[in-house]
């Protein structure tokens, strides 16, 4: 086909294949975006929170906040999609996260830039895939990171007779350090936190570990909700959009984005874990099984561990495992038996959260 | 099961039963909310609504506002919400509204609190549910009220053998009386009110008692449409989000949300109603039959009184009966045969709006 | 019936039928209506468009906007939404639009009005039908012009017996002048310009007349999304939205907006066509067949002419024509076989970007 100037490939971003990667390769991803309050309340539509300290100014600033942040997991959703395009367009699976930290608060008319370390790369024994590690970085319009986390990923290669690169495999902690917790959340006015308000009188000292509450609650997701929400963060992930494909696909039809998942479980959440405004970390995730449109979330968590934050009496944190289902109440804490999950388990998420004191 | 910590019935909010409810008693409810420009955005996507005073900051500015305020119905689902998780969580069915009153204009940038008290209370001769009524009221961040209602609902008791409250039935106006209408409407400069384009060259003047006006168009409501709508409100009364649990209840499927039925109406209104840019009170409001996805909502109205707002000349009173129904146009003014209401009704909505004069 | 004080015809917009146009004559629409922040981020849910200059303040102000200026089709949408109830409401057809200039950037808090002058009439054959051209002007809140088109519509007449008007029919250029094309665009800086955060190399040099790019992606709709898109505008024509009566008329379902495909077939061509970032003129556009919910939305372009603004060092102009398809990928560039389009095909777009230099 004549097809004059195009580019070898096309001009479309094909997306990287394994060997493109390059240990201690530096990435800066496209698009710089700014978050504005449209973006915080097409958020609320589409997940429902109730976290007083997102949802009121006044609230926020009586604590401690200049003004109502922006939801955690907008601005993990936001970063992780500027990365979609460069890091896992060609990708197989998602394997797992580590080492998220919430660096600094977010404010609408922040703008977010994303930019992605390679810090692990390992070929499969099949020669078709590698393992890619990035750690991925989130960044405000001063260059003050906001978010940093590792992820790791299964990717295509595009030759399978490429060679393999020096296998090198990070190392992550199970869990974020206590002493990292507290770097995105301002000294809190407790006396000012008003529990009535937050819809929740349990604060931190209330929690034991070992506590397991059930989120009682269950969401229904459609098509339409799943497509908007992940739009919103301008994550291009083909499989979440593109009926079309995805219904000759793996699944037969488009799947939800896992993060979509997250942002229910902590909505959810709310319900037993009110006060626990602050999401300061997330250990490690995983998407243990798909969702599709049509199926209804349900969740509960355990208290894995509590801890203080060091240097600081003002508020607390607890260390979750959520864990969310489809189309199954979590009254009996559906979980594990032995190695295997319990079928109806979607999500296994190990996070921080922090509480006032 | 060993769960260290957590309190008898759990750590999530159970909602109240009827024998929770004292006469007197009042509520501060969770989740102080401030509204911005984006959950107007979010409304206006769901619903169309094409009033020019709630559109445009340059048109509001001209006859009075400091700016566009936001809808009157956006506040009232605002509030509403906040009053679910303590007041209805139980409920069987919410029996009806009466003296609602816009006390003041809300824009966006404001927060929202709501405060009920309980003002009456009827235990049913089966002993399982009783009839809770309350006095819900919104305040903005100044503590100055924009929104005073009645509602009664019916509620089920945790225990059949608790013994019955004294009975209170508190009377309401069948119609919110003509000098409470202007509170939330400030004084209009309607020489530079242009009905052009507001979209409707009839003023208050143009309209008589017994007028009935068909609205013409037809909206389908989809699943995702009135979900994103509840949760915006962040109202989590159950029914309309958990279709796993509702598959297998009372109507096999997702109830919308009453009030999105209302707003709809609202929007359809325009056409017919375009000058009516202000709902001064809802005087009383009946959800004759559930509404579910799918279905395509009509409506048309009735004026059923004028009244002069005292001390002004500016605005003008119409009150009227807007009656939505399912799946059936509305040139022929469905309503009632006797007592039965035509079976396509699903709402039967009296309110008065403010019209320039 | 006995209606008091109802005009003939009822309160309701009947819209206008053919014969009540008349050449010359200009229609002032109704609403008028402040963009916002959040209508932005509706916007953006639904479609995803990822160019840097719409999405960053600081992206925009690096390179000589003041901070991110609303996407071009959004202000198309809103305007276009405005004459629908008085041009468009009894139309059987949208034939074509021409000579469609951006003229003055739109930024979130500016009120967009608009303005129809009635500029040809042509009665058709059958008598039952005529045509109606319009030139219709978007203004901002200043009365400065930010979109100029011409666009005609075939009009059903309310009485077949109603006299011809005197036929006059517009003659429209191809494709807009070079020279028109910077109106809405800053002088850019373009040192500035960040290719990398903008997520193409491909400046305006890079390509040439006669490339074809396929966009790779595809987007499959749902009922709420075109839904929501289109109310968010104030776009009332009923085929959009009422299901009852559609599910009985042309179609057997609700019709999409077109302009929905065309905002859908702009945001997948970001992918290769990264840095046109600025739609500068539409020369014309065809529906060639309709659009409908659980469809998937591809699209390829081809590079129809390259041109310097006038005057201009910083950018240039592609002439483009964007085609959309209807479940088909775009590899192989489907457009016509003769005469005839391909049957996947649903949108003809002619329309020029603008790239840094």
């Amino acid at each position: 086909m004549n097809n004059p100037s195009a580019p070898e490939g096309g001009r479309a971003n094909a997306g990287n294949f394994f060997e493109d990667f390059r240990l201690g390769q530096e990435i800066h991803h496209a698009t710089p975006r700014t978050i504005t309050a449209g973006d915080v309340a097409v958020y609320n539509g589409i997940f429902g929170a109730r976290f007083a300290v997102q949802s009121s100014d006044p609230f926020a600033r009586a604590i401690g906040y200049p003004h109502a942040p922006v939801d955690d997991l907008l601005i993990f959703h936001v970063v992780f999609g500027k990365t979609v395009p460069d890091i896992s367009l060609n990708a197989v699976a998602n394997l797992g996260y580590a080492e998220c930290r919430f660096l600094k608060a977010v404010y609408p008319g922040d703008t977010l830039n994303a930019v992605s370390e390679v810090i692990g790369l390992k070929e499969n024994s099949n020669r078709k895939t590698g393992i890619v590690y990035v750690r991925s970085r989130g960044f405000n319009q001063d260059g003050a990171a906001v978010l940093d986390y590792v992820r790791w990923v299964m990717v295509r290669k595009r030759d399978e007779n490429a060679p393999a690169p020096t296998e090198k495999v990070p190392s992550t902690p199970k869990s974020v350090d206590a002493g990292a917790l507290g770097a995105a959340c301002p000294l809190i006015k407790i006396s000012n936190y008003d529990v009535a308000l937050a819809g929740s009188p349990h604060r931190f000292d209330a929690y034991a570990v070992g506590e397991k509450i059930d989120h009682v609650d269950g969401i229904t997701v459609e098509e339409a909700e799943h497509q908007i929400a992940t739009r919103l963060y301008q994550n291009p992930a083909r499989i979440h959009f593109n009926n079309f494909a995805e219904s000759k696909g793996r699944f037969g039809r488009r799947l939800i984005y896992g993060g979509h998942v997250i942002s229910l479980a902590r909505a959810l959440s709310f319900n037993g874990l009110g006060n626990a405004f602050h999401i300061a970390a997330i250990n490690g995730g995983r998407h243990v099984a798909p969702l599709f449109a049509g199926g209804t979330v349900f969740a509960w968590s355990e208290v894995l561990a509590r801890s203080e934050v060091p240097g600081r009496a003002d508020v607390g944190a607890l260390r979750l495992r959520t864990v969310a289902t489809k189309d199954r109440p979590c009254a009996d804490f559906p979980y594990k038996t032995g190695e295997d999950y319990d079928p109806a388990v979607i999500l296994d998420l190990d996070y921080w959260v922090l509480l006032p004191r």
